[in-house]
Parts: C-alpha cells; sequence; structure tokens
C-alpha cells in the first residue's frame, strides 16, 4: 500500500535502481509490516541542474549519491515504527549500494485506507479489510 | 483543484497521455464534483527500470500497461465518492485507451481547501469560497 | 524541512530551474520561518503533451510559462503564513525569471515533524526538536 517516489541523481548508475527500490521495500517489509508484493516504486534519476539539495542541512555531509525517499503510506504507524523504518531503510541501502546514511533522506505522507484503490476501480481496504489493516490503524 | 500525478510505462504510446489525463478529469468531473476547467495534470512515462510494481498484488494481473493514478484533493469527500471515483476512472480509462481494470491503481492524497493557490499569490478558496467548496467539506 | 517538487513545461529555459527552486527557497524562508540550508527542491521540465493545464480556471490567463510549486511541509502553518508564502512565491519568481502571477499555481500538503528523516537513518525532529519546531506547531 504504499507509494514511493525516489529521487537520486543521474550520476547514480541506471543498474542501481532495481536495488534501491528493493532495499526500500524490504526495509517496509521488516519495520511497518506491510503485505508481500505491496510493493510499487518509481526511482527517477535527475540532473544536476534539477535536483537541489543542501549539502550539509542538519549535519550531513550529502554528495552526488544523495537519495530522497518519499513514501506515502496509510497513516497509523506509531512514531518507533517510523523510526525503524528510517534507520532500516539507511542500513538496507547502505548493504545494497554502499550509499552513507548521510545521503539517504526519508520523508513520510499519510493518507487513510480509503484512499487506496489497487485496481478494478474497487477501494479494496474498504471492501474487505485485511487484518493487518486493521492492527495497524491502531498504530501497533 | 485536484493535482494529478500520473505514472504510466513508456512502452504506453505518447498518443494515449492526453486521453489518459482527460479520462480522469472527466471521472472527476462526473464523481466528486470539481469544477470545469479544474485540471492539473503531469503524465510520466517511465523506463522499465525506473518502475517497480507488483504484478498480482490483490489479486491482480497488472501488466506493461500499468497505469497510477496520484491524487492530491482538498479532503472532503465521502467513501462513497472515493469509491465512486476509482469506478469512474478505471471505466473512463478502458473506454479511453482499452486499459483493464487490473492495471488501473489510484491513490489519493488530502490537503485543506487553504492549501491551494491557482495563481497571482493568492489562497483563492481563503479569499472567496465557492459553494462547491462548502459542500464538499461537509462530504456531501 | 519542506520538501518541494516543481513542474515547469520543456520551452522554460533550463538556465532558470536554479533560478526558480532558489526563488521558492528564499520565499520560504521569508514566510513560513524554515532554517538556513533547508532546502531540498526538483524541478521537472514536461513536454506539451505531459504536462496538461487549463489556461483560465479561476480567471487566470495561463501560458506555457507556468510553473507549479508542490510543497511537502510539516503541519503547523497558519492561513496567514500560508498567505504571505503564496504571495512571497509568485513576487520572488517574478522578480527572478520575469514570470506573470497567474503562471504560478502553488499546493500544499502536510505531514507531521515525525515523517522526516534528513540523514543517518534518524528522525531529527524527535530526538531533537528545535525550538523553531515547537513554534511552527503552534501556528505562530
Amino acid at each position: 500500500m504504499p507509494f514511493v517516489r525516489i529521487s537520486t541523481f543521474k550520476s547514480s548508475p541506471p543498474a542501481n535502481r532495481k536495488a534501491i527500490a528493493n532495499a526500500v521495500y524490504e526495509a517496509m517489509r521488516e519495520t511497518i509490516g506491510i503485505p508481500e508484493g505491496d510493493c510499487f516504486i518509481v526511482v527517477t534519476a535527475h540532473e544536476e541542474d534539477e535536483l537541489f539539495i543542501d549539502s550539509s542541512f542538519m549535519g550531513m555531509q550529502r554528495s552526488d549519491r544523495f537519495i530522497l525517499v518519499h513514501i506515502t503510506l496509510s497513516q497509523g504507524r506509531s512514531v518507533a515504527q517510523k523510526q525503524a523504518l528510517y534507520a532500516k531503510i539507511a542500513e538496507r541501502l547502505q548493504g545494497a549500494i554502499g550509499v552513507a546514511g548521510d545521503d539517504v533522506m526519508t520523508v513520510l505522507t499519510e493518507n487513510a485506507y480509503v484512499d487506496w484503490s489497487f485496481g478494478k476501480g474497487e477501494a479494496q481496504f474498504v471492501l474487505n479489510p485485511p487484518s493487518w489493516v486493521t492492527k495497524n490503524e491502531k498504530g501497533n
């Protein structure tokens, strides 16, 4: 159910894109309880004159390996779950393509379960809420 | 007032983009009461190594004709309105370019009426709320 | 802390992108109290058959110089702050590249302070909330 938009620089090898997407998917699987196969991720590579970032804000040392992970997901995750998610995304990306934690930024935007249609023009979570929906809505 | 980002694969013919945007606009007109001309839509085509989707999650059979419709809109639509919107988007897209319902995913992100400036540096909905704003804020 | 996605047409000179990003950053600095260096902005240029906009909705006269500024930011800004932000973005963009106010559209999506990780896999605003976080959460 998360939909993820990932922004990188074009200097990042295209071959890395699948590894980046997979690392973020696995991190979400491990920390916020998404079901298997719940993977909808766009990775967009930008020219240097398209993606403007501060190289040191909040005490980081950002490079042209910078990765911004913007996740749209249903509300209900606890603060602890979000903290675990950020840590795991950074860890998984470092393991997958060797990027430093300073170069990984994550931003979340929450919506509601009714805000998703996975196909057939239906609101699957309205018609038939699975158990993990109920669980996550309570923030567990 | 909705702002829509649509993601497709590059294998989808560029000539379809206008038809896709128009189908989504018409579906919003018919189901969630947006006024005529309220059309701000980006359609981005992605390479196979940029857009990663699960081909079967939630029981669908997704293909390279997959279309993800991400709508940012003001809060206030009812569950029934959202369900009608999902159904109409799938129906309209099938009518326009023959894509199957399994290949149409829709995601909503809500904001508030104060979160929109349509031009001139003004917050039009704050200065002069039109009647359909009031109506929709009640979820009617 | 804001993350900004800006959409333009490809007919807009690439050399303008940095000026556009900088104008939006300065407008946010002046009106919604973001700290120095808090700049994370993507500017994407679209072909005419990718970005579909109504040329007159809400009484504007939009041209191919149209700029859509989509800002994801933490909740807590007042209506007055948002109005000042819209006005300043339009003013700064006009000063920077001469674009008319009619061609500047701004959309906000709010999230929470816990929804940001600026690096190292940490939720910086959870671990160590700076004073301007507390201030802005009150909508001052």
